[in-house]
């Protein structure tokens, strides 16, 4: 039988292997990690609003019902073309068809040395990280008698004026003045400052400009203060440093959190290497319009990792719309080569583009339509429930909303060891 | 006022600062956690059915309505009963009188170079190693081909048959049989073996003859073997080594999960060394009927750490309503000395003692009364669910037992790293 390899279990992987669950072929999804992870939510569990797994499903339940679909929580080593073998740690799979859908990794524009500093949201780890540095930037600051030192622990700096980077920052603003209200006894968190840095000239710069201000405009009611046209040049443990309109300035802060940018996952390089695929700035893999290698049409890049021309000149964006229709997509062209029918092009059908800003700010745009406001929000709540993977996981995500919302409290708000071994 | 310093946000400590909240006197509670942990139900999330923040609640917020009482994370490494000053990390604490309920640490019996193995259920870490290695196994013996290998990853010990271990490997053994099946395609989960070690002649040998015979019973339905007389002379990384009546065997194992033995927290043997603390075998501080240090009246030991008679030649047993009396009682004593009254000695009053095995299985004694099967199992869940702090986490976790009950399922069955530092 066709045996397709499958490489990641995000929203493009997890789409193939469902729809090429329904064909007869042979399907094989390799992931370092054994669960799905609804990314979009992640930020909350970064803020002790979500556990991990409530946003976190596993791989091989969400496909237990396809007996077709092996399921293999593996890293890949080795891409190899011309023999059509992914190399692993444990071994190596054969395939006919190869699927890559490996994701995307934070990029710090070659500033690797800032990572340590300024982590960013990626994995559940990552998001625990943050976590852990939240909160207890509040606890040190509890601790500390020195005016100066507390200040800077009750300074949050977010790099990036994204969807990712305005969520972080609009919900660091709701726990500041409303979750640990009343929590402290020798500083007030309602005086935490938090900023929010873009480079361009306004926050969430790939929407509508109206939006954009009506995002920086909820932000400050949350006390935040966005920071445009502004470039980062140096992240250390006391901060950042930055220039603005050609000045340096700094910030004094202990917590710093990048949502700067993403690039393609390393896989892309490999295949740059092995199978002659060309890469864009970002390190994302320039694909044909049936989302395959141009030098190797068996083999498929999809999701984050693929740059595919969005008709306007640019390309599309890294969201999971269009990771989730390249992977039904892929597996459609699959099973047309199958058969010996032609495949027409991809085409991504714009499902829009949404942000939230604390408890009843959003802003939306689909298509000439936009939103602001509290519709937006409601709109925001629905579509990310109906997303979510699994029954079980919607109703304890919908309860949790429902208590921040009425108590303004957050349940997750525990700082757990991100150490090497468990202590004794 | 009258300065307390109580080490330690567990049942104790917590319980004590509640208390002395409604009394005019400082308090500082000292934890290095920020959360309190119900660890009734640990093993829980060591097996993949509630996320670590459905049983943690952050202590300042328990405690936020008492404004006498404030909250730091701080590690103790010193206690100073003449400069009447506790040591942190961070500085120093003064105290009129001191309240120590730091609880107990897993004890290897001197073996300490079996932790790496076996790792033991103490915090929020630990459950979580071992919900990894439990859950990797499965995905290891997906991979493997030799038969013999697989095995070994199957192969599942628990040592120490008290109410944890029993607990544990009820849920393994439900796990293998009902949440994972149908999941894997190599292999078949129902044919993970699991083995429950014990020391003594029987399984619960803290409970009536009769729970244990029926516990042995629930635990073989979920096929789990329980063997008894076994004393375990080595582990490491491919299993156990052990001796039954004289004879020496070996299990092959990959995953040893350890639920043996407590002791004493470190610190005290600091109240040993310096305040003349007279310490019990297992590590534990023996008190004075009124729980202070018989040397220092101003010292109160409470909790897992305390050894306190039971009337019958032994020692109250370290669970949750010994410490949570006593840690009542110590404010109660506090108030008294206060007011120049005397008090009445520490009177324990047992709640009696509980276990669940899987799905509908309990065994439960309540003075001369016994329960055993569904009604146990009930009585289990309603007095797990009144004790858990919080509306919210009790929602929650109720809606997940609802959820693994009718669905067999597990929502949190995600593995995730415990590296040292976030992977890219």
């Amino acid at each position: 039988m066709h045996k397709v390899v499958i490489i990641g279990g995000g929203f493009g992987g997890l789409e193939a292997a469902k729809a090429l669950g329904k064909i007869p072929v042979e399907v094989t999804l390799l992931d370092r990690r054994n669960y799905f992870l609804f990314q979009p939510l992640l930020y909350q569990v970064a803020t002790g609003g979500l556990s991990p797994a409530d946003i976190a499903h596993p791989l091989r339940r969400v496909l237990r019902k396809y007996g077709n679909v092996k399921v293999y929580q593996d890293e890949v080593i080795e891409i190899e073309p011309a023999a059509r073998i992914v190399r692993t740690r444990r071994g190596e799979y054969p395939w006919d068809t190869l699927i890559v859908a490996a994701g995307s990794t934070v990029s710090y524009y070659g500033n690797e040395m800032w990572r340590p500093f300024a982590p960013g949201l990626k994995g559940i780890e990552e998001a625990l990280e943050i976590r852990n540095r939240v909160l207890r930037a509040f606890e040190e600051a509890e601790k500390e008698r020195d005016p100066e030192a507390r200040r800077a622990w009750l300074s949050f700096v977010i790099v990036g004026g994204g969807p990712t980077g305005v969520e972080l920052a609009g919900t660091l603003g709701e726990i500041a003045r409303d979750t640990l209200r009343g929590d402290f006894r020798n500083i007030r968190p309602e005086e935490a400052r938090i900023f929010l840095l873009e480079l361009a000239p306004r926050v969430l710069p790939s929407f509508p400009e109206d939006l954009s201000e009506a995002a920086e405009l909820s932000l400050l009611r949350l006390g935040v203060r966005s920071l445009t046209g502004v470039r980062v040049t140096a992240v250390d443990s006391e901060g950042v440093e930055f220039e603005r309109d050609g000045q340096r300035g700094r910030l004094s802060a202990r917590t710093v959190i990048w949502a700067a940018g993403v690039q393609g996952h390393s896989l892309a390089r490999l295949l740059h290497e092995k199978a002659g695929a060309e890469l864009d700035r970002a390190g994302r893999v320039r694909v044909s319009p049936d989302c395959s290698l141009p030098t190797h049409p068996e083999i498929f890049v999809i999701g984050d990792m693929a740059s595919y021309p969005d008709g306007k000149g640019g390309t599309l964006p890294a969201l999971a719309p269009v990771a989730m229709q390249q992977g039904r997509y892929v597996a459609r062209v699959i099973a047309d080569r199958l058969a010996g029918r032609a495949s027409p092009p991809f085409r991504y059908r714009d499902k829009g583009v949404l942000a939230t800003i604390g408890r009843h700010h959003a802003v939306a745009q689909f298509g000439r339509t936009r939103f602001r406001g509290v519709l937006a929000w409601l709109l925001w709540l629905f579509v990310h429930l109906i997303y979510l993977i699994g029954f079980q996981n919607r109703i304890l995500v919908l309860i949790q909303w429902a208590f921040h919302y009425f108590s303004y409290n957050r349940g997750a708000r525990i700082i757990t060891e991100q150490g090497c071994r468990p202590s004794g």
